[in-house]
């Protein structure tokens, strides 16, 4: 951090010149402009400095952006150390909550009040979001920023509230603007244009989307969703844009085959647990005949673990060897607590269920990649979500189908 | 402190009985409910549990409630103090950006991230208001509550700010359920029934509030617009139901005459000036023919300050000798910084200008007890608001008029 | 007709003068905006001349209205006698679908295009209802004004067709502008003030209100209706203020209790058969455990039907006595092929079936008046409404719940 | 008409194999269910009847329908003759308003309140304008159901009056199932996919629909506009789908460039110039510096034209000599009163002025087959259209711009 820090203040003192050269023209009055928002001027204009700081930040250059955040680092967004060390100390001699509250207000970094007044412009909240999905970029290349990544975390978070968000049904008379986001962020199974976005909303189809009050057509979030008949066993006879759309009131069987994080930004920001559940109670909501709600799921890190066993059990390649050993994956293998596939993991905390394994699941390049290109369903069942997610987190006991059950039975001695 | 701990503690020993007859019966399971919602169960029905505590809450008598928020300075829902100072000993060692951010993360209180989840369930932002609502009114008795007060505050300040809020036109095509809030909470000008509402909203008046998403029909702070010609000199005159409405665009004057905050459990978050300014705008946007825009405002504190003087200045009570007075008491006097009189400190600070006093201003046995029935004009014209506020903010120099700046000069030497 | 249409011809010739006395002097340019409206000029500039009609219409003084309207009657608003008179000598010669599309065409009043062309201004809906309301109360006095009433109603007719009304629930969500127009309409039962209102509108009452696109914030005709256990007897009970309102998830009946059409415009448009059918599936829709659907309905004709009873009959004034003859009234006496009591001719007509008679249902004055206090449930019924309509009218068979039919039977020989 | 109504006396005597044969099998019961609702049955099921034809309407085979509409001819569906003579001897006798309305009265074909009723299914409005869609398919074949035709397009008229549609701005945050609609029915310009469609909705694009609230995701009549720097000579640098749009500020002129009746079953029913109208109102609203409206419009008959113009007139086939020749096709050509080109006289019916002539306007194929590829601009300017109107319509003169004006004295002796 001291490098870090010291990389902005000789960047400083190096003089205007270098600093036109690697962009940082751009950063400086956006920084002055911050300092202003964040002074008494910022009480009496802070709508327009907001408005002032979301515009340069918008317009700035990627080097500028990032000599802007490297600033933030400064420790005139920091308090005063004096301060924090004197209620710390306070705080020891008396541990209570009047203490504490001391040290906590004292402890807050400016910088986090700086990131509230940016949010006073119209569009304040997105710029906050793509400040941090710039400091996330230059993590790797930055880790002191991990600190000014925590404050804009913390409010985002408390921004972020699942109790903020609303629900809203994607479908064809969705405006064009929001589908278009989901054509470009659907990651795990691209959307080919609208012809095929059109066969994702046709009527066996649902799609459903996470929006927050100040981001209108921002999905946060999305879930495909295939109403079938029975489990779909394989997601490209799913994706087939030519499949003519069946009765929805004919399917027994949701699917959801796809979820989406959209703003990079939001990162460790978890909204799917409830997108899921709150999908299930919608969809019970509306009058169809559906009997089970489950997952058509990757597994991510199914073929590396493969990998990594003894040669003998490696030789082995037909379906059932395969069948067995995905399921010795799923239900035995562990990172720590938890499931060692992440995707398992996922749903599994979730408290959802290892319903089936597919064999030929996902045939496409990556799916053969992955994990020969097997597939997973988890199963949502709503009575027993709280209780196998206690029995996960608590004992490690992974909830599964008996169907799958049975298989490690065989391949496990 | 360690007193009113020690109530929640040894209530909590004396048992059922004792507590059945506090009302304890009900805080009982409210407490538990809630230490579940922070507990791993939360995670995975974070939404049921919090509904169950909203439910809870609505449904507890004062006396449970009062019991519950004791007990949120229960060290449960503290860090573990050993973690905290070893976060400030690691930051004493090396104050920065990092270790700042790793004491902030320890030492926030868990209830926190109580309060946090109780936003989950529906009408949770409501019920976290309520709880402030009810601290407030406990903190005389409790000061211990202050800290536990500052993290709620805390988290509303963030969800409050302004950028999320949107202002709405408050006209008769309101609903009902709106206007019945604006009835129940005017203070300074009581609303007398729908019918004084009506007028109110006539064609040449108008009214705003700010709305929070989370909160639909819940306005938050309210503002009373008159347009007239000329400034009124009177409320009595401008609150008259009986007067016919004028024609908007020959009016030249908007008066602001009453300015309501609606929720006392967001005290101390300030939304007033950001809506003065605003309205300002909105007015601007209209196609009338306004060249003012001015409050008629009370000095709440004047009769209060005059009863202090020197008896030689308190014998002549002649309009004159008020009006100077009254311009003393504006442009003079301070309480520190900032000037003695709150609702003047509260317009000088947004930078407003002090732009006339009227004489017979508010004949109302209150206006004459408050302020021997003299009311102020204060000037919000968009282009001076920032400088005026600086200059009041750092040199402590007061706006004013020249016809007001004319009044003081006879009387002070 | 010809002496009335020699009013106009008359007027137009005793000069301004006599004009201006009458207040013609609005009406004369009034008419002349009709004809350039009507003309060429109309094509060009429609929605600028549509709307000065519509502004002088609402401005025009009553007389001046009237004198507008009669002059609707003169011979330019009315095709050429000639042309029609030779289409007719077609149609006799060649009586088909062509010949009788000629003759269609030709004899339609030009007036007939001068109501469309007002419907081009924004609020020109509102100003042809108004002109007819206008019509109806001077049909008395002016008979050949019912041809210009045919005119209008034909269109309005095709206007208000029930396919493009749509139904809104009413509540304390609503509009205070639409709430007022409940107070003001509401005859059968007056509401007494907001507060009456509001008790109306509480969590175990409904009312829905039929609404036109062209006309958004005013109901058309309301419907008003009490959750209870078992039909309420009283319509004093019903309206009881200070009753608290149950909770509606305990109620088993849904007792209509008034229906009031609100604009006299549309008079003889008729829209109550399909209100309360549709109300009636809707409140199926919601989720509460309702039984039965049935009126609380004045006999307004009872006690003059009464009155004209043989001395005999009438002596016995007892409870018994009155029901049975209220039992005869409304099962056996007919006007033509109707019932002769006409609120049980428009729910027999919709279907619906004399359900219960209740004795002391309205205590006010105008109910002793009307009915010695007695009023009528009539039952609807989904499933039977299409089996008794017809039966009704295509036999003259009441539909009478037994306990109703028990009634007579003693009573007729 | 005698012949093709015995067709369908024919059919129906047939029999019911040869029926079946022909499709009829399906009219048959469509027929029964309308006659349902016509009665008594219908009063009462009103709703349920109408959604059934609806329903049947929708799945019925196109022979089906066709015979459906032939049926319509049927004596049933008019008035009885005898009625209808009646009242035109009466009005013979006594030609007033009452005798009028008597006749208009008894001779309204019955199919009109049939139409009415289907109206009362959801849904129903676009079920009728279908039915005229396939009736006016079907006009040449069967000229007789142009009475059938008259009915409905007088009840379309009405319902569609100007006065009842609402304009919308069309643009990205449009939902896809109405853009869809532009591309499918943009007809002048072909939309080529979703991308093309997005370039002309771009910041410099403007589009405007009129809707109808039965149909509220059903655009009648759309317009697309493009924001330019001076009038844009040529409609493909206009389609350019890869050309930067331009700050929209930067444009003085806005440019109609195409307009498009999207359903054919409101063909008659004229909306485009009440549309053109309007949206220069709503440009006008817009903050723009736009001082210019002007259509690029084709002239679809000018080389046909051309073809029938004498030899030695044709030989010359250079820009000076086809603009001169466009000038006079425009300015002095005539079929009747109007101008011979169609779109000129839809123009100059709407008050437009000739502004501007552009060679090599529309270099497609098409255009080089219509007109050699010249184009031409259309003036709108608000203050003149009504002056210009009348001129045109009264004196047959045509209003022009200088420059046009300059051209065909050259040419035409």
């Amino acid at each position: 951090m001291a490098t870090l820090h010291g990389v902005w203040e000789s960047i400083a003192s190096r003089g205007l010149e270098l600093l036109a050269k690697r962009g940082f023209g751009k950063a400086a009055p956006l920084m002055s402009v911050c300092r202003e928002l964040l002074s008494e001027r910022g009480e009496a204009s802070g709508t327009a400095l907001a408005r002032e700081v979301s515009e340069r930040y918008r317009a700035a250059a990627p080097k500028a952006r990032e000599l802007f955040l490297l600033g933030l680092l400064d420790k005139d967004f920091l308090p005063d150390p004096k301060v924090v060390t004197a209620a710390a100390d306070q705080y020891r001699l008396r541990p209570d909550s009047e203490t504490l509250a001391e040290l906590v207000a004292v402890a807050e970094p400016r910088r986090q009040e700086l990131f509230r007044r940016i949010n006073l412009a119209p569009g304040g909240t997105g710029v906050v979001i793509e400040m941090r999905t710039d400091l996330l970029r230059m993590l790797p290349a930055h880790p002191a920023l991990q600190s000014v990544d925590a404050d804009i975390k913390h409010l985002l978070s408390s921004w972020f509230n699942r109790g903020f968000l609303h629900l809203e049904r994607i479908d064809w008379n969705t405006p064009a603007l929001v589908l278009e986001k989901l054509i470009e962020h659907e990651a795990v199974h691209a959307i080919d244009g609208w012809d095929d976005l059109r066969r994702r909303l046709a009527s066996d189809r649902r799609c459903f989307a996470f929006f927050h009050p100040a981001l209108p057509r921002e999905p946060l979030i999305f879930i495909e969703v295939a109403l079938t008949r029975g489990i779909a066993s394989s997601i490209q006879a799913l994706l087939d844009r030519d499949a003519p759309p069946m009765d929805a009131r004919r399917a027994d069987t949701a699917v959801f085959y796809s979820i989406t994080n959209c703003l990079e930004g939001l990162r460790g920001i978890s909204f799917g647990n409830f997108l899921i559940k709150q999908v299930v109670t919608e969809l019970e909501g509306e009058k169809l005949n559906l009997r089970s709600f489950v997952t058509l799921s990757p597994m991510p890190g199914f073929r590396q673990w493969w990998t990594s066993l003894p040669e003998g059990r490696k030789s082995d390649v037909t379906e059932p060897a395969l069948m067995r050993l995905a399921a010795q994956y799923l239900l035995v293998e562990r990172k720590g607590d938890r499931a060692l596939d992440p995707v398992a993991a996922f749903h599994l905390g979730n408290g959802a269920t290892v319903e089936k394994i597919h064999f030929g699941g996902d045939r496409s390049e990556k799916g053969m990649a992955q994990s020969f290109g097997l597939m997973v369903s988890y199963g949502y069942r709503p009575s027993q979500l709280e209780k196998n997610h206690e029995a996960y987190v608590k004992q490690g006991r992974i909830a599964a189908s008996s169907a799958v059950r049975a298989l490690p039975k065989k391949s496990l001695k």
